[in-house]
């Protein structure tokens, strides 16, 4: 009975004392951080460099360009378009001016992707209020923005920011803009936030604004959103956004008006599941697989 | 004794009936097979189109641009350059050409990295044998390109490919690049592949065998390698190869003559840790964790 008794008070320890079974402990890959394949190609490789400054490339040309000629109407769409019958709002006289996202469009923010990876996060609001708070030295510019900024002031054109970071943390933003080499950045004239005109993260009602006094020459951004909030508009399924952007009257902006930047490490176009991302007609199995 | 027997028994059961502790078993979201969100940005997002029909555009703009003015220079490096002293092969009055890689520049491989995502495995050489040669009705072309490639021809400009797809499935590869309404593409003529100048990955002699009859007014290509195989020595760190490809002669480049399409899913440029993507001096340590 002693031994039985041993062996059940063994068993009972034995249960116990096993390491409970998550994720990390049974996957070594998992255990230790790495960095996202999304993270090395846009902060690491020469190739999303490259494709940063092919961008800013084509937009100081096109900015020099339309500068010149001064284009009757600006590229930033008219109230009542949509998708299906855009239209554009008239300059008249007004001042010229590009319209810029912030973050990973004019900065790269390096620290904040840097935290994330490194305590295997996704992204949090609470962590981001802090960077926006707290992160401004922790940036770089994207590559090619700084030389292309300073030639279309030179230019005699106004580089206006506009971005979803609130408007509470005004300053810092501007100091980060400054601080990489981009400004200047003046809140409400030069700086548009979350929370300036409306309180949500819809653009359109901020390019209006900023549209009263501009013609807005050329626009640059890492989302659809950045161009205009059509794009966003919930009952759009993933592959009619994907055909919204690049067929008809909008295809024919990228490069000529608007201008992306490549980011696969955020945003609203990285989700989906194999029906929203691969053709049902363009799939493929192995012929070899099981042999 | 008898309860105490039992007891052990119970024991033991339970810890035997435990399920086994696997990386599958204890984390739902990692047993179904998911979209990598590289794959979700570069096949599912209208941000990676865009960014694609722009760099076409641009592409399109320079080709018609250089084949009126008749460069002096070629955009391929010239033997002996380096990426300290870069230098291009002179034109002399040899007809004018681009020269594109195929796989993610000028077609997307859908099929094939729907069975990689699907199947959760990585590049594996044998299945994507069987892809070149099976694989081609699951394609699309790269939003952009086939309007592109037309205007290029229109112009009088030699459309030349030149992969790593091997030279022993041509025939596949000329049907995947035809029927993506990208053709003609012969192969030794319009269509180079590996193992058709020297037997390795190398980009250069073929390059120099496609410079010997045609003067390259445009590359395009989702890899640096594309443009020189200067890029992919082995020496080059990380931090190096972003460095070399974004200063100096070569950050004049993009846009300019050389043409990059963004691509997060595979290649060389997405490898590193945290020292090769993130510079030392933009981190940041959220200040309010662990509060």
């Amino acid at each position: 009975m002693k031994r039985l008794a041993l062996l059940a008070l063994t068993l009972l320890a034995g249960c116990a004392t096993a390491p409970a079974p998550t994720a990390a402990s049974s996957s070594t890959p998992a255990a230790a951080p790495q960095v996202p394949a999304t993270m090395q190609w846009m902060y690491g490789s020469g190739e999303s460099g490259a494709s940063s400054i092919q961008a800013y490339h084509a937009f100081r040309d096109h900015v020099l360009a339309a500068a010149r000629s001064r284009p009757v109407e600006s590229v930033v769409l008219a109230e009542g378009a949509t998708l299906a019958a855009p239209r554009f709002i008239p300059c008249g006289d007004r001042t010229l001016a590009v319209v810029l996202d912030v973050d990973e469009t004019a900065i790269q923010n390096l620290g904040y992707e840097y935290d994330e990876a490194l305590r295997g996060r996704s992204y949090d609001e609470g962590i981001w209020a802090r960077w926006e708070q707290t992160g401004g030295n922790a940036v770089l510019p994207m590559p090619g923005a700084v030389t292309a900024l300073r030639a279309v002031r030179a230019a005699g054109v106004t580089v206006i920011f506009n971005s979803n970071r609130v408007s509470a943390y005004a300053a810092q933003t501007a100091a980060a803009i400054e601080g990489a080499g981009l400004g200047p950045a003046r809140h409400r004239e030069t700086l548009w936030l979350k929370g300036d005109v409306g309180a949500g993260s819809a653009k359109d009602p901020r390019r209006a604004a900023i549209s009263e006094r501009h013609c807005v020459i050329a626009m640059a951004g890492d989302q659809l959103g950045d161009f205009s909030d059509l794009f966003n508009v919930r009952e759009l399924s993933l592959p009619d956004r994907r055909r919204a952007a690049t067929s008809g009257r909008f295809a024919q902006m990228w490069g000529n008006g608007w201008f992306l930047l490549s980011n696969p490490v955020y945003g609203p176009g990285i989700r989906g599941g194999f029906d929203d991302v691969f053709p049902a007609d363009r799939r493929w199995t192995d012929p070899g697989a099981g042999h």
